[in-house]
């Protein structure tokens, strides 16, 4: 990413998420001696101590009225908060290790709401493996949860989503779409296969779906300077969602991943999980040319939606 | 801490910060294996791998209205926000490693203004040694900055609040009070000091100053299980400043520690900073009576302030 100045043309609305976080990372230069990877996958990696040994260390928040309803039940904003974390962890192969918790909290807040939010919390940092080991809150006018989390690959590098190479099958966990109705806070962030395809070498690029299909397939494809082709009958949908919403919804927390062709015979047989998995493309030379899928775009937190955008990045039909 | 139920009467007035994180994370039982310490210390310290080796995690963040004005200096912004859990690593005496960052943007704020505090946040980072590694981005109705930080101790333990003994001498780095109305913004974390203390072993107890001297020292007292006892003309005051206002002013982000009484020749000979250190008062046993300081509070975010309250801590004049 290259960094520019801001010109008085620029505003959120027309920057985008991913243009915002461009101008104001672009020019971060982390120590490589100690940095893997920065800005610009699931999660940071850090060198650990000895060879195989990395950090991962990832920052989210929840605010209320962006990613939960003011009538969401408690323990489920709780849930969710860490879950969206530990779904980039799952992304990079890590294993969760410890997570602090920052609480801003509106004035007239009720405490038992609070306590029911934080037992949602704890619940799934059990379920997980989690170590809550700090909190710290601050007052705010609108209620907000940023977990940052703590997690670690031992013996086995982390996944990155720039390891896609030409030949490699795209796949996914899950089914895609309609998350936003259903289950969007009370999906299972998919730590478990993650970290299996990471500690058996079987994937080459990954990536958690967050914004959906369509916005973020082309991330991992840039990041990989390559071409993702896809077989959109393919494509797993949740029980009554149309082909779009499976591009475009988003937070489907889901895997998506690419695999060397000659893993993935080893990959189906041996995949140990109940979660379904999905072949659902193929990886190409960036040289291909890129085709746009007119009807897809991704959630994205500040562009403006004039009618349908056309996708810039590089799916291929 | 103990956890409880919380009952109808409880509020977050009632409750105030202290209270509400104690109902929150009372019940917090991490892992001893990996985390040394969670809750209740200025960070998180996590062991590391070998023998000498720790973790230290912190989480903190700033929001409009509440540690910033919206006239306050963009840049300057960007510099609070990291250097206070800069303040809060200095005072384990760690050494930074990375942060990442999650940043809260209302609809309609400028980019230009959001590049500026950005540019303040690096220029921090660089003079601190912390690599900036992440950023996430969301809505919120009130500009905000999360800063997770992560820091190390290699070869040397990381100073705990508990550590402090009967007949240890009391210090503080700086000057106290005032702070608000001057250098709240600019000022400079203590992380050279902090770390020469813990690596030669100098302090037996630390945190950072940032509530304020009478609401700080009792919760060093509390940890350690200990009492102070307070000089109060040594206490070195910001010039301009009365005794009250360098207990209760807050936002110092000076280190306070306790020493050993043979080290403190050690300690006073061999300071190598510019920074100017004194020695406050000792610590006595528990068993002491206490005496309530009833001119001292502390900065407390929810608590309802009916005119002075007394200070239950364990100061002792």
């Amino acid at each position: 990413m290259s960094a520019r100045r801001p010109s008085s043309a620029d505003s959120l609305a027309a920057l985008g998420e991913t243009g915002l976080l461009r101008l104001l990372t672009g020019k971060w230069k982390p120590d490589r001696v100690r940095v893997m990877t920065g800005v610009g996958d699931d999660c940071a990696v850090l060198r650990g101590l000895g060879k195989n040994h990395f950090l991962v260390f990832k920052t989210d928040a929840v605010v209320e009225g962006v990613h939960f309803s003011p009538q969401a039940q408690a323990g489920q904003i709780g849930h969710k908060a860490l879950a969206r974390a530990l779904s980039d962890l799952a992304a990079m192969g890590a294993r969760p290790l410890a997570a602090v918790i920052t609480l801003g909290i509106p004035a007239h807040e009720s405490v038992r709401r609070l306590r029911a939010i934080y037992r949602g919390l704890e619940r799934t940092a059990k379920r997980y493996g989690v170590n809550l080991v700090g909190g710290e809150t601050t007052r705010a006018r609108q209620l907000f949860l940023n977990v940052a989390l703590l997690g670690e690959c031992r013996g086995h590098r982390p996944v990155l989503r720039s390891g896609a190479r030409a030949g490699d099958l795209i796949f996914v966990t899950g089914r895609l779409g309609g998350a936003q109705a259903r289950r969007h806070l009370t999906f299972k962030p998919r730590l478990a296969e993650g970290e299996w395809l990471a500690k058996n070498g079987l994937a080459s690029a990954m990536m958690d779906l967050s914004d959906g299909l369509g916005a973020d397939l082309p991330r991992l494809a840039t990041a990989s300077g390559v071409e993702a082709q896809l077989d959109l009958a393919a494509i797993p949908r949740a029980s009554g969602v149309t082909l779009k919403a499976a591009f475009e919804d988003g937070e489907d927390y889901e895997l998506l991943f690419t695999a060397r062709l000659s893993h993935t015979k080893t990959l189906k047989k041996k995949w140990p999980f109940g979660t379904s998995l999905r072949c659902i493309g193929i990886i190409h030379y960036h040289r291909l040319k890129s085709v746009e899928l007119s009807f897809v775009h991704g959630f994205d937190h500040f562009k403006q939606r004039r009618g349908l955008p056309s996708l810039r990045g590089r799916l291929v039909c």
